[in-house]
This record gives structure tokens, sequence and C-alpha cells, in this order.
């Protein structure tokens, strides 16, 4: 199984590690980190994560292609052709579309999402009808082969219930117990409806100053 | 606040990823990304990440002590005598001495757990008792300046949880809800106590494949 994981300046680190790490758990899996460039790329987190191929020389047929999301770099690979017509090309020859976050506002800017459902950030749902998807709430959405995460930290529920999609029920349970997938959230304030007034009001102003912008492709 | 996280070849990607990425959403937040050379480490998941600062270029003076865990990769750190040296001599001036998964057994190893609680990956808990730590099956483990997470996965839980104690129960709700934090475990495997006996048999091959000796500093 070759994954195709498209990584980008800006990019919210945890929506790729999530899958990424459930998966390395997987026997068989290889993985290419695609960026524009060959080399360092910065994340949200500050930390630096190496691309080893870029867009010419990333495998044509990857049987995954995966692409995570950010804040306001979103916007910016909505807005850059030749990133959408990449992710385009090889999301036409994939054996399965993915995402976690807002990366699925970036494979429907390809096109990747017409008559598709998909999930995405609890604050972007809205954007996705404009690239004719239909918004789900799910933290995973498996709608045929486009198989699309939650915000950020649904990607690790995305990772292991892709993997069981892939592998069977007996390989996602082994990946639970291995990633020591027991969670206990402290706040239990992780989605709009969960939390309280004030906390959900924070966190708009700081997702808004984000996505000021709608996306625009 | 200055974080010094410590990296090296073959680390859980996902045991610093999470709590970075959860410390990510506190204004002022520094992360210093130390390696026993600068430039790339590869990780557990096949992607390298940046080392910008070596043991002699590293703080000498930071707020917080990070290490994550690994699968044999921890044992070649615990009988590393530089990066046990370094440990502790950073853990001693460090507020906060912290881990994720086995990095608690690299911690121990430099001295750092003796007469403390802490936690640790579920299988490795056992490893403990000989650094002078006693074993906390918490996911998410305090006591005074040492602060350790559990396997993996614990990590996202581990990082809120910690922001919350610095910053307050605010930032931590919020922090949940910039997450999307809402877990949602497919099959509810994630301990051994939780697991079917087929998925704990295999789990525990995997383990003892990587962890077929004791940690020896």
């Amino acid at each position: 199984m070759r994954v195709l994981a498209f990584i980008y300046e800006g990019m919210t680190l945890l929506d790729m590690v999530g899958p990424i790490q459930a998966w390395s758990f997987m026997p068989g899996m290889e993985v290419q980190f695609v960026g524009k460039k060959v080399g360092p790329v910065k994340t949200d987190c500050g930390l630096s994560i190496m691309a080893t191929h870029d867009l010419s020389s990333a495998w044509s047929d990857p049987d995954v292609l995966f692409i995570g999301g950010a804040g306001k770099p979103t916007l910016g690979m909505i807005g850059d052709k030749a990133v959408t017509a990449f992710l385009r090309d090889r999301g036409s020859r994939a054996k399965w579309v993915t995402s976690v976050c807002t990366g699925s506002l970036i494979l429907g800017a390809a096109g990747l999402l017409e008559g598709y459902r998909a999930a995405t950030y609890w604050s972007a749902g809205d954007h996705l009808a404009q690239f004719g998807a239909t918004r789900s709430d799910d933290r995973v959405c498996i709608d045929r082969n486009r198989m699309t995460g939650g915000g950020i930290t649904s990607g690790i529920d995305f990772g292991i219930a892709v993997a069981a999609h892939w592998a069977g029920d007996q390989t996602g349970k082994l990946i639970e117990l291995m990633m020591e997938y027991a969670p206990q959230p402290p706040f239990g304030t992780g989605r709009p409806e969960l939390a309280d007034a004030g906390t959900l009001a924070l966190a708009r102003q700081l997702v808004e100053a984000e996505f000021s912008e709608s996306p625009k492709p």
C-alpha cells in the first residue's frame, strides 16, 4: 500500500501524524512525504518535517492520496493551481482519496469531492458545499473511496477506522491497543455542542482570525 | 515558556506531536527540537523531523524538559551516557520534567524519577521500579514537577492537562475544542484490560519483539 502524503508550510502537524502513526503498525505500508519542494517544511507547531519528493517525483499512481488541514495555509493551498492540479491528477488514479480536518476543503478545491459526503474541522463545514460536497459532522466519514476525518485529533479515530476498513477489524483493534487509545479528555469540551459558551466564543475568535476569508479556488 | 524537546532516531512521532500540538495553542510557548546532531532525524513513522539544536547549543535552563518514547530505540537512549548526562543536567534546572510513553524510562535512566510516581506505555510499567519510580497506570501523572503521560495517544490528554496545570482550566478547555478532542475510539480496545484476549496476545508479540531485553542504563 503506497500512501502519498502531501505536506505544506503551516500545516497542522497532528492532522497527518494521527493517521500516519496508526498506519505505521500495518505491515507493507509505504509513505511518500511530498511537498512543493524537497526539503524541510515548517509546520504550525514550529517543527520542520522533510519532504522527500516533489510534485514531479511523487508516485504517479499511489494507492492512497492523503492531505491534512491547517488554518490560513489551507486557503493558500486552495488558491495554488499547481497543488490542486497535482492533487486532482493523483486523486484521479488513487484507490483511496483521503484527508483530515480542513484537508477536505483542499480536496474539494481539487474537484475530488463533488457528489461525496465529507468531514472537516468543526468550524469549516459550511465551506464544503461550494465544492459540491455534503457536510458530515462525523469524526470519520467514508463515502465510497473518499475517506475524510474531522478536526485535528479526529485523525486518530480516522487512521484506525480506515486501517480496519482496509485490513479488517482485527487490525483496527490491534492498532488501538498499540497506540493505547483509551482517551480521557480532561474537560469534555472537544466539540462546539459540548463546550460552554465562554470557551466556544474564545475558540470562534481564534478560528476567525485564521479563516477570515472564504476559501477561493 | 521555553520547551526543550529531545528527539532521536526511531522515536514514536505521536508521543511528541500530541503535546507539542496542544501547547502550540498557548501564547508564548517556544520549543527547541534538540537532537544528538542538528539535522534530520528519522522517526518510527518514516517521517524525518529536523533537530534545530544539539546537546551543546540547546538551552541550558529550559522551563520544560520533554522526551517521548519509542520501541527498541528507547533502550538505545537509556544506554547512551551522553544523552542521559544531558537530560540529567537540563532536568536539574528545568521547572518541569516531562515525558510521554516510554520516555519516562529514559528520564528514569537519567536519574530524574527517583522517588516520583510516573506513567509509561501499558506494557512497560514494570521497568520503572529499577529507576526508583513508582508506576502509575494513569494517562496523565503529575507528581510535584514531574509530569508523565501514558502510551502514545495519552500525549494528547497529557498535553491538555499540563497546559491547564500551567495556565488554568480555561486554557485546557479551549485547547480541547481547538483540537476537536471528542474522541470516539472505533473498537474500545485501547488498554490491556479493555482488549479481547486475541488482540492482547497479538499486541504482546509486537511489543516483545521491540522490548526483548530489559532497559540497562
